[in-house]
């Protein structure tokens, strides 16, 4: 599953402002990056949809997702119930990304990257913690004494060092994922290779496989529960 | 894969009209559907994104996919150096809907229902036909002699019985579908049958899988290429 890092920190602490340097260095390094940003306010479609009318007409009447496809950018519209988390955004959007960073989303288990900027806090005090928000880095010109990597604010190379070697190529071995009514399973290391070999034999026998497998992907729905296996 | 099916048809036909009859009636029937609208022109991140100055940010430095997430509605904007074709869409943004309407879409193979009313016509003909453009309906004021099914332009009921019979209702039937390198593969009913059974059997014995199978999706990246058993 992709990487997912949030940049937390105080208001004009400069968390977007970390996340532009960051950016174009990981791209020029070949990796592919999604942003996602929190709002706590209603996204309305007037506010979003001037440039086609007909899109803006699917949302009134209940299209769950309209879609926009121009030449050079792809626009979604996803009516929700409820926010989605983090996980359901990743699952859903960004699967193919190397990595994604998150502005916000304090209270979401994933690792976190705080931005402090002495000039634009109230307190000298971190809002996350290492062992309650999962903290693993601080970008800051103040100095705290934690147990984990420290950059200064300009650092912004050495914070795509330490995105890509802690997260990135993390990533990159991972072979099989396997999800069953849309949970991903943890799967142990034999039976991950006894899974992944059984199925790669069954699909390079068939015909009409092209000689370079490079990825399989089976999705099965069962139309009616199949009870599992005493 | 979830059925797409284009309204084309002459400007001011009545194409999102239709589309704006239709979405209702078969949301009110419990479909979740998706719309996709296509521009020739470039779609500027100005123009679409005044709400959040951040995620405008994200996008000027090459985030390939920036995401705004609130309470109500998720916004997606994909990057893209060319625009996406249907089937790339509805695979990554549309697979959980049981029906896709596209407005324009007039030059893709997808099944196609053409909007036609006298009054805005330049001629009296149609922009599609049943061979080329794969035509499978008309709604209009004038007929046409054709040998595929015929609405007139109130008749939105009746179009939204034809989309339920001929494209929701047949896509719920299938059971496994198999994606190799991005392609999907077609599965013989045989080899369909082995290969569900197959995969069905070997995860419901796995420990960590809940009671209720309902789906499975499972995802193979092969670090090297594998080549193909002879």
């Amino acid at each position: 599953m992709t990487p997912v890092v949030s940049i937390v920190g105080q208001k004009n602490s400069g968390k977007t402002t970390l996340i532009e340097k960051v950016i174009p260095e990981l791209k020029k390094r070949g990796y592919r990056i999604g942003t996602i940003k929190h709002t706590i306010h209603e996204i309305k479609a007037k506010d979003i949809d001037r440039q086609d009318k007909d899109t803006y007409r699917h949302q009134m009447v209940g299209a769950e997702i309209v879609i926009l496809s121009g030449p050079n950018k792809l626009m979604l519209l996803n009516e929700v119930k409820t926010p989605l988390c983090l996980d359901k955004i990743r699952k859903k959007y960004l699967d193919e990304m190397d990595l994604i960073l998150t502005e916000g989303y304090k209270s979401e288990d994933k690792p976190k990257i705080e931005v402090f900027r002495q000039e634009a806090a109230e307190k000298e005090e971190l809002l996350s913690s290492v062992e309650k928000d999962n903290l693993v880095a601080v970008v800051s010109n103040l100095k705290f004494e934690l147990n984990i990597p420290f950059f200064g604010l300009d650092d912004y190379l050495k914070v795509a060092d330490f995105l890509e070697k802690r997260f990135i190529k993390k990533e990159r071995s991972l072979e099989i994922k396997l999800t069953v009514n849309q949970k991903e399973i943890f799967l142990k290391s034999f039976i991950s290779k006894f899974l992944k070999n059984s199925i790669v034999g069954m699909i390079s026998s068939l015909h009409s496989i092209p000689e370079n497998l490079q990825e399989i992907e089976v999705k099965i729905k069962l139309l009616k529960d199949i009870p599992k296996e005493k």
